[in-house]
This record gives C-alpha cells, sequence and structure tokens, in this order.
C-alpha cells in the first residue's frame, strides 16, 4: 500500500503543488481507545491551521459521490477560483461530524467502508486521473 | 499494487476457498485497440467455462452499490445456498454489455472510475472485511 501510495504522490508531484500531511492519531496508543473521545482529537488535529484560501473536503460514505469526469471539473473550478483543494480522510472511525460540519464538501468514494490505506490510494488515484483528464491525455479505465 | 493484492489473497485463503484467475486480454497486444472488439474478446474468456452453481457478479460503475454489511450479507446468502460467488472486473475500458446481462449482479464499488488493479484490490479488501464480519471479528474501518 505504502509503495502504491508513494507512486501516485510521485506522479502528482509532477503536476505541481501537493503535499500530504499525516496527523497523530487520536487514541494516542490507548489500548482500548474511546471512539468518541479519539474522532473529536483527531478533527481537532485535523483542523487546527487550515491553509488560506482552501476548499476542505471531507471524505465520508454518507456523503456526494462523483464520477470522475465531476470530480475532474471540481478540481478545476477550485484551481481557477485559486483555492487549495484539501482533503481530509479520517482514522479507523471516519472523520467527526465537527469535520464535516466545517468542510465545503462531503465527498464519498462509494458506499463500501474503505480501510484509511485504501481511501488514500483511491483517492490520489482520482486526483492523478483528474490531471491527466485536464491535461487531455490518454489515461487507461 | 501486486503486493497489496497478493496479501488480500493470502488473508482470504485463509477462509477457504478463493482462486484469482486472469484471462487474455482483449487486444491481443494491439497498439491501437479497437475498443468493441477487445471488449467481446474479453467477455468471451470471462465467460466461457462458468463454474457450476455459481453467482455471477459484473463489476460495472452503473451497477448497484452496496454497503460493507449488505455486501456481506450477499455473500452469505450465496454461501447458504450452496453457490460459489464469481466476480468478474473487466479490462481497461471494463465489461462488454454481454457480460452484464449474463451476471446474476451488476456491482459498483462506486462512481468513480477506477483502475483494473486498483478495483481488484477494493474488492479483494471488501471480500476479506465481509469475512471477517462474518466472524464476528473486530475490524477497522
Amino acid at each position: 500500500m505504502r509503495e502504491a501510495l508513494k507512486m501516485y504522490a510521485e506522479r502528482l508531484s509532477a503536476f505541481g503543488k501537493f503535499e500530504m500531511v499525516e496527523v497523530a492519531e487520536g487514541h494516542a496508543g490507548s489500548a482500548k481507545p474511546d471512539m468518541r473521545k479519539t474522532k473529536l482529537a483527531e478533527a481537532q488535529n485535523l483542523t487546527k491551521n487550515p491553509p488560506q484560501e482552501s476548499f476542505l473536503v471531507a471524505l465520508d460514505e454518507t456523503g456526494q459521490q462523483y464520477t470522475s469526469p465531476k470530480f475532474t471539473e471540481l478540481l478545476e473550478r477550485q484551481a481557477a477560483n485559486g483555492r487549495l483543494v484539501v482533503f481530509l480522510i479520517g482514522g479507523s472511525w471516519g472523520l467527526d461530524e465537527s469535520v464535516l460540519k466545517q468542510a465545503d464538501l462531503t465527498l464519498s468514494l462509494g458506499k463500501l467502508t474503505l480501510p484509511h490505506s485504501l481511501a488514500r490510494i483511491v483517492l490520489l488515484e482520482q486526483i492523478y486521473r483528474a490531471h491527466m483528464i485536464s491535461a487531455g491525455r490518454e489515461y487507461h479505465k
């Protein structure tokens, strides 16, 4: 998974500003973490210093689903508006409600529950795909 | 990607009969393949010898979406009926219409277009997740 992630991150760097930030998990290493507290701590870590002029996208199964072309349009629109798109992916229990409320958009990758690592790869692949579509390059389905 | 695939395949083998079959791509190595012909050739390769008592699931973005618990119920129901669940994933252009018609179910992993390799990993992860849910084991989101 790490290798696939690295590959997409490298490909994306070629298209310009791309950064991957990991914040600490909210359970602080506890063996039997409390779900609510964990999610709250993660929410605070995630939303502490939002970049200026950013468009916050929270990932959640309950969010809106996009086709790849529509997702491409979304990224193009934000880029045209000079806004940095920030994607927030939760930990094992997903994102806290407060993050969803704060976000400009809640995005769903599908109804299925994905582990964090896989959600991250699917998202990176879609961002990469969007760049390829924007650049008018051929890209396999 | 291959490593992640291998990991899930190994985990799944622990739960019983699991087999991954790759059929030849339909373009026979052509540099400028014809989409229709390619998909037809792949369809023939994929549906040539369906196992007896099988439940055919074709993967397509236009299909039905399941939550992970509902997907688990689907697999449990087929297992209870003694049917082998066969998942069919298309190549670069997806599956031919004829495969979708022949399938017992068309399943969508989400509206986003995924490359074959990633669709395969997401599917394997969900089958593994379903087994964990069925076995009543704790499994991270």
